[in-house]
């Protein structure tokens, strides 16, 4: 559907978004009368239209009003500096995540390096080991690029066998979308010149978790790149200051921060991280591993738990959609828990293993509702219903979710996390 | 020039963006053996490799080894909350300005607006005035874009007879690029009901400083739209909290913060900001008014004054383009002071009315050099050298600098703001 359709669909039920009506009637007013502008007059000065506003700022914070939009952070109890902090996906709105919200996934808290003494070593399969300064890795050739980094364990309690309530972002929002620059991989490759026996390479950070990743040396060459800046600015600590990995479309887990080492191999080192954890348990006892590419899936953000509806009329459907295959090429909405679809407008430009924002205006007549999103990307997948995933995954999963996730709406305009 | 044919440029002078050679060099290394593994081995461990590092974080801070990156203020001492506060561009990467950076300018400070009783009143030549409440434009269709806003008054500086020394931030630094989401005014309009005899928009900010601008009827229905959102967050208070005009390509000024009135006229207001201020004298003593289109332009952001080559060979150039006619089409790079130039690369994808980030790898070989950068539209546009838009505009001009800005680079490296 195109914007221009969305709004004429949105007008058919005008004024019902709530705008108040100032001065007299449509029928009777004329324009120029002074009853329509003196309705019209904003209410009594408040005390900022009659004094100086505060003084200018050395760096930007976000206003006291929103100070409850933060990260929802739930920490391991036993072990100190494991866990996540979630990004409130239902506060925002377009398709950047400003870095204050990036989703965190920590195993043992964020290091405190100093830029000045950290090294990233380059070895292994290599015909002359290198070493890179931050400075000097500053002076390369940059490419920045708009990616979504979505954890591994998002969304993991959609496997639950109840559906738990909480707003989208706390239970979906370890998945978050930012601009991202560095150095592409394949030029220090290059300057260190593989060998051809190599065929993987593995990214170890420097945190106290010695957290380590083997991917494949195509990918690599391909399109991974060392990030030293998020969103324009340098990296935040919890993002992998001074230097994270970033592998464009694949798994949040492989996107190693506080990278300090990296040793080019003909074989993978098969590290906790890529065997025990962040793999997927199947049915029969077996685990998928090295499952790299983000699947196709899509959330609504709003209306979701925790929201509820003002009263029956038009109603914006907003959220969010991604596939580590390509670009986003269509989302559809049903308000009848997958009965009905109809396609969502999408904000352009759509990027490729970016977020995609879609809306779509709906019509609440007063009664339940199913709300859902579909997502297709452009190699043609399709986000699968949780039935079908359930059907061929099971129950023990824990990682790699991307099912519909579904917002039931009562008669009422309360919203609650549905299974349908 | 491809970003390939970049690459293998900047591979030519292989090295020497200063990567440490480590173990035996490179004739004699034989991958696997012991001693260019133990060379490449990380130096003793930094505290941060044995303890746990710092906790999650509710809304993420840069670091402190990054606390000089901040915008660089110029107040004016006369006028309580009078003044800018400059983008430090030269510290930033790819096309995205974070919102603690994104520029300010300011004619009565940042007033504090409690957003549960600010109101956007909709009149004048309307069939039915209207007033929204910010709960209520929450509610309407949104739509985000990636817009730049520069001040009219931006790069004023290199109007002056002699060339001022300062990074290119503290005198250009008036221009940012963040993604904006919020409400279309078409559908506000559309729902206000517009008379036919209207032909104008009267914008008012509800700063003490009655901020008010007039803007063409057609401008504002064709993509207009009410800011609710920077960077995928609500607005931060001092880019306009809670509600903010966009237009998109035109200038800064035009871009109202804390809007609060909105009428529909059949005239310009004629307000001292469309005429006394952010007009542009000319030689001959009159003013050029309603300029609105941010002129095509470009600035080499790296290296610039305050930074230092540190020794001759492979050095990157990188910097920003824009235009308000639409997107970059080209931007071409001299070091010989506009005798000879090559085309840059241009970073993907190039959005129209955004920063378009583009670099050149260039081979220093320790002479003395004058860089410049010259950006091309896709309406055909091309900035101009600093000399003709003199030849044109006069010296009497304190608005709309496009000109072509140089930097000369000294043999020991050292950077200077340079007319050439």
């Amino acid at each position: 559907m195109t914007a221009n359709r969305a709004r004429r669909r949105f007008l058919r039920g005008s004024l019902a978004a709530g705008s108040i009506l100032l001065g007299r009637t449509a029928g009777a007013a004329t324009p120029d009368t002074p009853a329509a502008a003196s309705a019209a007059t904003p209410a009594p000065a408040a005390p900022y239209r009659n004094t100086p506003g505060q003084p200018f700022t050395p760096y930007g914070q976000p206003v006291r009003h929103e100070r409850a939009v933060v990260r929802r952070i739930a920490a391991n109890r036993d072990v100190a500096g494991n866990g996540v902090g979630l990004t409130p996906l239902e506060d925002l709105e377009g398709s950047i995540t400003p870095s204050g919200l990036h989703f965190e996934r920590h195993h043992n808290g964020v290091p405190q390096i100093d830029p000045a003494r950290h090294q990233v070593v380059l070895h292994g399969l290599v015909r002359q080991p290198l070493a890179f300064g931050m400075a000097q890795l500053l002076r390369y050739p940059m490419q920045s690029k708009t990616l979504v980094i979505e954890c591994s364990g998002n969304s993991n309690v959609a496997w639950h066998r109840e559906p738990m309530q909480r707003p989208v972002g706390s239970m979906h929002g370890l998945v978050s979308c930012s601009q991202w620059s560095g150095v592409p991989l394949a030029l220090l490759l290059d300057e260190a010149g593989v060998d051809r026996k190599a065929s993987w390479v593995v990214i170890e950070g420097a945190d106290g978790f010695d957290f380590s990743i083997s991917i494949p040396l195509s990918k690599i060459r391909e399109d991974c790149f060392l990030a030293l800046y998020q969103n324009g600015e340098r990296l935040r600590a919890e993002q992998g200051y001074p230097v994270r990995l970033m592998v464009p479309g694949w798994r949040g887990h492989l996107h190693v921060k506080w990278v300090h080492r990296i040793e080019v191999t003909s074989a993978p080192r098969l590290s906790r991280n890529e065997t025990a954890a962040y793999s997927a348990l199947m049915p029969d006892g077996r685990a998928r591993i090295f499952d790299f590419v983000l699947d196709v899936k899509s959330l609504i953000t709003t209306p979701t738990h925790d929201q509820t509806l003002p009263a029956p009329g038009p109603t914006m459907i907003s959220g969010l959609a991604w596939s580590g295959h390509g670009a986003i090429r269509a989302v559809d909405v049903s308000v009848d828990g997958g009965n009905a679809w109809q396609p969502a407008t999408l904000q352009q430009p759509v990027l490729a293993q970016a977020f995609a924002r879609f809306s779509l205006a709906w019509n609440w007549r007063g009664k339940p509702a199913i709300l859902q999103s579909r997502a297709t990307d452009d190699s043609g997948r399709v986000q699968p219903s949780r039935a079908a995933l359930l059907a061929a995954r099971g129950h023990n999963n824990f990682y790699h979710f991307n099912g519909i996730v579904s917002w039931k709406v009562d008669e009422d305009g309360s919203v609650s996390h549905a299974y349908a």
